[in-house]
């Protein structure tokens, strides 16, 4: 499995040089899912030339306008593509009612979206629980309600067998799914699942996990155990003062380290970097003596994880 | 008295290549004029070095997405900026309502909004009358009420006097208004007037007209009669069927070249052009079989007027 996470924008609060606000795209082969849609996001999908058609979950941390207000825009010009596809949204209490005011001005749109309001609290609440992939959240520390997300995905490495799934009369187009560790129902109402075409040699799985907004918090530990990827608020530098820092509902590079540590994830990225850094590595050589395994995001910059 | 016309975003619905969604920045000096806030306003205003917190109004023409959802961002950062000074808006009915939710997000901002909601009409109606500004608008043809923007000013070319100006006490922060021909108060309650330091050699008018997304109107001749620039929705080719276009709410580069030549301007800038159109060039050529002094606005491109 090949999970790639891209980061559309890594800013923090309003535009900077080379920053964008906040979006992060994350593909397994099967979704497309943005974490966070701040202004611009649709700029720069059309940038990496990934079409809003092909986005099938946003995922929103937090009701802020820079992790926000890019998303009328996107169902606007979902809207205008014609999409027909389900969109599945999901955020903190407010969300509904944010998509439809957005949507008066969009119009009826030509496509359904399923929003999942969450209220998060202390403790993983299941949000998604589908076969090979789920979504978890917890209550960060933000001035607002801010869901931090765990992404899961069930994996498989196995050899496809197209023998087999000929036999079975299994169309190509489902091998993929298949492979990725999806169950399909076929047109004749069979169910295959992935152990009928696929010798799995092992199963694992792949966690990436996602704060928003936050200041160092136990809840985004307790939901970081095991992540290979930890994405963290990483808004200012250690220099400045940590109190001052997490009562705004922010965390410094070394915070970020900090919690990466506890929850003993395999990789730290810092973003929502602040504008006054106009070298994020700054942020990052902090980090490292705290957290040897860390980067800072760049605009435009993409990650990948096989398992 | 000089006016920069500054063309931040020139596309049409969707970002396309090289096109922002459409936004306008007109600066005289005194003011700093916003005509529509697509997404991504923020991001080029910060290109370009221009603060929000300069931003003295903002008019937008009609309450489709791709012309209105940069405006909740620019808000959301102004309020971040700490900004103090009185923001004007105006915009056609419904413009109150979208203000309204995104400052839900944005929360208690720490300036004033005075916000203009329209009703726009055939006829010219005045929506701001100021000393030496005005603004106006008709109803343009578009799927949604489209207010088209007159924008005026009062001209004075003449010779500022400091000797005269330091006789009456009048501090030089405010001798750039009296020479923009605006008339001032005094901390001792005093009123001058541009005549009392300006020796006025001659007066006149200068007008900008930009209609937001319209079909060919004659409304739109009517309130553009005698402007020096009109900046018209021209958002396909020649080659495509008129009526068709129309029925959208759109217009043709011949068409726009049509109610330039009909209402006498100056100047045409073709604006709002369409994805299919790499190069916009091939519009201002079609149109100018019909009205020879006409560009296609580039973004990032600036116009000047002078008088």
């Amino acid at each position: 499995m090949l999970i790639r996470i891209t980061f559309l924008g890594t800013g923090a609060g309003m535009p900077g040089k080379d920053r964008y606000l906040p979006a992060i795209l994350v593909e397994d082969g099967l979704r497309k899912i943005l974490l966070d849609a701040g202004e611009g996001v649709q700029y720069r999908l059309f940038e990496i030339g990934v079409s809003p058609l092909k986005i099938t979950h946003i995922f929103i941390t937090h009701l802020h306008g820079d992790h926000v207000f890019g998303l009328p825009g996107l169902l606007a010009t979902m809207a205008m593509l014609g999409r027909k596809e389900d969109l599945v949204i999901s955020g903190p209490s407010g969300i509904v009612n944010f998509v439809k005011s957005s949507m008066e001005i969009v119009g009826d749109p030509p496509f359904h979206v399923r929003i999942y309001e969450i209220e998060p609290s202390i403790g993983i609440k299941d949000v998604i629980n589908e076969e090979n992939f789920s979504l978890q959240c917890t209550l960060a520390k933000h001035t607002v309600p801010d869901c931090a997300y765990s992404l899961n995905w069930r994996t498989y490495v196995g050899r496809f067998n197209p023998e087999r799934a000929k036999e079975l009369g299994v169309p190509i187009t489902l091998w993929k799914r298949l492979h990725m560790g999806e169950t399909v129902v076929l047109n004749d109402g069979r169910v295959i699942k992935p152990e009928d075409v696929v010798e799995i040699r092992s199963s694992g799985l792949v966690k990436v996990v996602y704060t928003g907004d936050t200041a160092p918090a136990d809840s985004v530990v307790e939901i970081s155990r095991g992540a290979q990827v930890l994405i963290h608020d990483s808004t200012f530098s250690m220099i400045e003062d940590g109190n001052l820092i997490w009562n705004q509902g922010h965390s410094r590079s070394v915070d970020a380290a900090r919690v990466a540590k506890e929850a003993g994830v395999e990789r730290l990225v810092l973003t929502h970097i602040s504008n006054r850094y106009s070298d994020p590595e700054l942020l990052a050589a902090e980090a490292s003596e705290v957290f040897p395994n860390v980067i800072a995001a760049r605009d435009l910059m993409s990650l990948m994880i096989t398992s």
